[in-house]
């Protein structure tokens, strides 16, 4: 083997750490700038040239794409990408990447870890208490200038003593309940495995997890097995004084049969930071005070980009110098 | 001593058991049917009578008056009740009560103890997560039909990490350092006494405390000493990426100054359920996105209010009977 495949490339050419973004990541959006002093950043979206010809233009010399939850890494995008070697992307969850593809084709996947664990579950809990005390619907009460008209503001419900069923106790799940626990509610769920090691009540199902609970919140990858897992049956099973929060994934919900039961009352409230078709939200749940809507940036902050973009950098650099990656997402 | 004095009033004569209600209270508003059913009402707001000339009507009878902070019992409102024993307030504080003119006259007062602490608790928490995750204008942003058209949602601030001060560590401000230690925040406080059994770092002032932490929870109780103590230094000390909670009192901030530093920002952010002119509040926050504004009602669940509901009726049946009130406060 000719000893220059052994070699890493050397870091001042430009070219050899060549980085395809086909649609700027949120991270990335926030921090190129650091992208840019380090890596040669070809950006598809800002090309004048349609999607399928860049990347034909480009497509013996992409081994690496930066990409993200909001454009789809399909067969189709990879077929166009016959050198590709690694797919970093800036999201924990990789439901967009054709990961059977990739398995066949042996490219690489890295993710994010859990860099937004901590910020999805403090917000799943903020969404919990804004439901169940009302708390955007009471800041709009005051911006509509009704609170000196009509002292009618309708009453929260409690959350201490809440049976809250967590939906998948995986990194975030367990972080949910860790809060859920010092606020005085009781918890249980569900997950693919019962967890021995945690003091919940675990149930078989999400039909009996919902059935035991007062609010459900979702945390749960989506999945073949897991899409529109909460249906009709599930919501009447939690029933008309019943709470879900989702900050899993829109298509977990089946949201059809979701926005009936929030408009006719068979179930109580929601606080929704993902839909099914984003950026499109169902217009009916607009007029409705027992809803919150969260335009998915419920693992959007500062710090949480910081770490990220920290992680990202982390894998090229090691990709580009031959390292091991920080966080290979196993793909068997 | 006549032995008639010995004995309790019989249930049955219900002018013996008559309550005078000046204004409803919230709790007294939502099941005021569990009170009318044991009670005589004298509802002085619901009288075609000018209240002064109510009082008069009544003047020799009244020996309990049920009130809320809605309404002060000033020394004039006591002087118009000769006969008056006790007062059962509907609220924890008593800052609406001429205390010492109560001490003088001998008038007992009762409250309801920690019945909504959990609940205020929680929404403090919940209104500082919303003001750092932007929930509430996320929520206005997902309404407005702005998600479409723009991704333009400001990245929130992480809450884990985060030096939260708490200012009062009674009651209320140790359940809201424990919910606070769930989310990996760093939880120091000031109090009119320090709390050596507690692990919390002590500031013996509101400037330091202000001075060393991110954010600022207020959970104290108003007096002649807080009033107004969150002024123009403490905000600028809190500085302008900080962010205050009230869930106090309105008059514990200087509100004007407050408003200044917010629209200026002089500070980052605040979530505000009390206002220093209730129910008015300041225009000038209805424009910005950085504050969440409730009416008032953070104390307001259906659970909370049925337990007060509990401990007013049991202190009216205590007194009507002869028996030790439930929740005596102390007033020397």
């Amino acid at each position: 083997m000719d000893p220059k495949h052994h070699q890493s490339p050397p870091p001042e050419s430009q070219d050899l750490r060549q980085v395809l973004v086909l649609r700027p990541p949120p991270v990335f959006a926030v921090h190129e700038h650091y992208f840019s002093t380090k890596f040669h950043i070809l950006k598809a979206y800002d090309s004048p040239l349609p999607t399928h010809d860049f990347l034909k233009a480009y497509a013996q010399s992409v081994t690496v794409v930066l990409c993200s939850g909001m454009f789809p890494v399909t067969a189709e995008v990879l077929r166009n990408l016959p050198a590709l070697q690694l797919l970093v992307s800036s999201a924990t969850g990789v439901n967009h990447i054709d990961m059977p593809e990739c398995r066949r084709r042996g490219i690489r996947v890295s993710n994010v870890v859990d860099v937004f664990s901590d910020d999805v579950a403090d917000a799943a809990v903020g969404l919990l208490i804004d439901v169940l005390r009302r708390i955007s619907a009471g800041d709009r009460f005051v911006r509509g200038g009704r609170w000196p008209a009509a002292a009618e503001h309708p009453l929260g419900s409690k959350l201490g003593g809440k049976r809250v069923g967590i939906v998948g106790l995986g990194n975030i799940g367990s972080k949910v309940a860790i809060r859920l626990e010092a606020m005085g509610c009781i918890v249980s769920y569900t997950s693919r495995q019962q967890k021995h090691c945690l003091p919940y009540t675990f149930y078989p199902n999400v039909l009996q997890l919902a059935s035991g609970s007062d609010a459900l919140i979702l945390c749960c990858v989506l999945t073949d097995a897991t899409r529109h897992m909460i249906d009709n049956r599930v919501m009447r099973a939690l029933g008309k004084t019943g709470v879900i929060v989702n900050v899993a994934r829109g298509a977990v919900i089946d949201e059809a049969e979701f926005v009936k039961c929030l408009v006719e009352g068979e179930i109580a409230g929601a606080g929704l930071d993902v839909f099914e078709n984003e950026p499109n939200v169902p217009k009916e749940l607009f007029g409705l005070d027992n809803v919150v809507l969260s335009p998915h940036v419920i693992a959007c902050t500062k710090e949480s980009f910081h770490d990220a973009m920290d992680v990202l950098i982390g894998n090229l650099e090691a990709f580009f110098t031959n390292k091991p990656l920080l966080t290979l997402v196993p793909n068997e």
